[in-house]
């Protein structure tokens, strides 16, 4: 997983990003301070912001491998909530916002080509959750590889 | 606002975050697609992101140096539609959500210390726009220097 978020967002390397764990449950991502740091001496919105985008499209990504790997997945919408400073390395922790809407997800994508789902990640820093993110995502079945 | 920006949020360097245009009344970052690159060709979305809450978060920074230069300026709130795949370099317009709340806010920043406006930023590709951000901020002020 680490390396296809680096291999495919190259961006996440600067940002230090790190899989600690990624399992069909829960993603789980890490980021240092220091690379994403701003003039406050803590962790800029943005990068943040991207860190629980990760850890939310991840756990969706996982679930999605175990089904069926030519799928496109995207955000469509999100809201932050940052609710203390982010003064230390951080970690963000992706899960499905509702795992009972998984079966009738993977039904729609499978008969319609495209289908929705939401998935949450809290952020935590020395043990103490910082702020919480939700995602709407859209999965769009991609053409077979070799398929006219 | 460029040298603000990339030596105090040195990830914006990365980013590739370049400053249009920052005035009181708006705020026009741009970035490239290649910085800011995923794994569909398209921007990934923490880019996009980060470059709405840095537009939206710059027109209030600039309002706030015509007024005060020794204020804290934390985002709090933010919901961001991301509504067409950005395929190209990208460009952020942030306002105030109503300016109407700027004589308000600034009068409660000076008697309390502390308060709160919002802020959003539509993102463009191509002369379409691509995606729209909205931000709740706090300024706090800080103490002076040399004050004890």
């Amino acid at each position: 997983m680490l390396e296809f978020l680096h291999q495919n967002i190259p961006i996440t390397q600067v940002l230090g990003v790190e899989v600690v764990s990624a399992r069909a449950g829960e993603a789980i991502l890490s980021a240092p301070l220091e690379a994403n740091v701003n003039h406050y001496d803590t962790v800029f919105g943005g990068s943040a912001s991207s860190l629980a985008i990760l850890a939310a499209w991840s756990v969706i990504h996982v679930r999605l491998q175990e089904y069926q790997t030519d799928t496109r997945l995207i955000i469509q919408k999100s809201t932050m909530e940052y609710q203390k400073p982010i003064t230390a390395d951080f970690t963000a922790i992706g899960r499905l916002s509702d795992v009972t809407k998984w079966p009738g997800f993977v039904k729609t994508l499978d008969r319609r080509g495209r289908a929705r789902i939401s998935a949450n990640s809290i952020l935590l820093c020395q043990d103490t959750q910082v702020a919480r993110f939700q995602g709407d995502f859209v999965a769009m079945r991609l053409p077979e590889k070799g398929a006219k």
